[in-house]
């Protein structure tokens, strides 16, 4: 195996030079950096990094643990996480949880273990658990207790999506949130919700939903249960595209005309929303702004900055065809 | 920071016994493991990973890279990798790239420095950077040049996609492939479909489509082009699911009937699916079979046995209501 004394001596540079260049730290030209470049690539050199990340005490690396559930909304964020490290130099490393203590608990353990330099988590509600890892920790999906935390305006979200509804003429209104138990951040859509239809004074049914990978017959009969026990309901105000698509899909089958028997309105803009026929009109999320104001915190946090925690990213109401 | 003397101490076992415990390896009581794990708990004793690697010269863990485009086929792989792994006693780390040369070197050599045990790689066509990185390798796309895979049976996807339509009266049909430049595996979906055509007398024609994550104005570009070159068209195999669904609403709003005037088939049965609507007849690839093999696969290799290589994963068609 080839070593750096290898790497520098078949570049010309002094293995200081090339321990800039691999650490991507000091001042160093152009030139040497093509040569050390290329040296390594001649060479089939591959620095360490567990070894640097013993001596240097953090790796340029950020663990990011998300949910195996609710996968559409978090693989865009995944994928723009990682634009936004290679831009200012780190990776990520990625991992799946589901949402319960011991799983978070595995995966923050193995992270820290493997010298991440800081934890970007959505997994779940576990700020115990974070709390003890005594390690920077940021949160995507709340801002309770002290963990600092990136998320959306769930409460513009939430204002947007219901009164898009009610100005399209909605007269009785239906939400299906998210599971509401773990007190995120998102609860503030289901919030923000009920207060503008009491505010409007429309009438209105909360009914709490599964997560995307529920069995699909659970998410059908709570859709037939909705519809059966709320015959009135012209306007529904989903906390997911998928969820508004089930909506959308199950309406059509019954021969209701959207949008104008009944006007849905999603949540996130996945990138299949668009594609549905009718196209779903939806609260977009800024996936490129979450994940590269996630990134510069998370970094700043490891780099045992203080920073301010960023405001609510602002979201976008989406206008298609299904209202 | 607590050590695994602390641990021992603790716990009232020794520290071999602790050792057994986190090395999972040795005879050692349900006991001694509630012990050591609650005294690890309580003095936020964390092993580390890397120092622990760096003796014994791997991790228990795989590497997994995934392209960043078509994220929903492989966002329903990871997820099924992790748990495939989690039951083996390994763990994943995912990265995500583009399809391209550089980006695939640097994933490779980033996750040899971290002293995976194999990689999986789903990123793109390089076998000369993967068979240079001197780690075992499993290609997720391909099984030429001696680089061992695990992929679909795409030759029976693509005769049971294309028989099924003739069998439902189609004359005329369109395939829509992925980019056959890369001679993946997949292209054998399209070989299959222009021999069932040629073999049954069937006039069609073949479209190369763009990738999942081409933009929305390409796609349905090339959707209007297909429809205005091939009127007579009655039948289209889709090689996924998105560009599926984006024909079945293109010719929804054009005012084409489905499955009357238009019979749609598409590839791998992501989760939305089933939940469009019509919903989407589709050939199921096996997630939790490609992935488990993927897994043991990978770590015999990393243990130096010699795997013959699986054979091809079945497929299924699954007939909804688009044909």
């Amino acid at each position: 195996m080839s070593t750096i004394e290898d790497v520098a001596k078949y570049s010309g540079f002094s293995t200081a030079t090339v321990s800039r260049v691999l650490n991507n730290k000091g001042p160093v030209s152009e030139k040497a950096v093509l040569a050390v470049q290329e040296a390594m690539r001649q060479l089939d050199y591959h620095p360490n990094n567990m070894a640097r990340a013993l001596v240097m005490g953090h790796s340029n690396t950020i663990g990011v643990i998300l949910p195996s559930h609710n996968t559409y909304f978090w693989n865009e964020v995944a994928v723009e996480m990682e634009k936004s490290a290679r831009e200012i130099g780190y990776h990520i490393v990625f991992r799946f949880a589901e949402p319960d203590r011991e799983e978070i608990d595995r995966c923050v353990s193995d992270l820290r273990a493997s010298q991440v330099s800081g934890i970007i988590q959505a997994a779940g509600q576990r700020e115990d658990v974070v709390k003890a890892a005594n390690i920077p920790i940021l949160s995507l999906i709340s801002n309770r207790d002290g963990i600092p935390a990136v998320v959306s305006d769930d409460d513009q979200g939430g204002r947007l999506a219901t009164r898009h509804l009610i100005e399209r003429g909605c007269t009785y209104l239906v939400h299906i949130s998210g599971d509401l138990s773990y007190s995120n951040h998102a609860d503030q859509r289901s919030f923000a919700f009920i207060r503008e239809c009491e505010h409007q004074g429309i009438p209105y049914r909360l009914y709490q939903g599964y997560s995307q990978q529920a069995p699909e017959e659970q998410c059908l009969a709570l859709i037939e249960h909705i519809f059966a026990e709320t015959p009135r309901l012209d306007g529904i105000f989903a906390g997911n595209d998928i969820m508004a698509a089930r909506c959308v899909s199950y309406a059509l089958s019954r021969g209701i005309r959207i949008p104008d028997q009944l006007r849905v309105v999603g949540y996130d803009d996945i990138s299949i929303s668009s594609l549905l026929y009718p196209p779903l009109t939806t609260i977009r999320q800024n996936y490129k702004m979450i994940s590269a104001t996630a990134v510069r915190t998370i970094v700043a946090m490891a780099n045992k900055e203080q920073p301010s925690e960023p405001a609510p990213i602002p979201v976008e109401l989406i206008v298609r065809q299904t209202t």
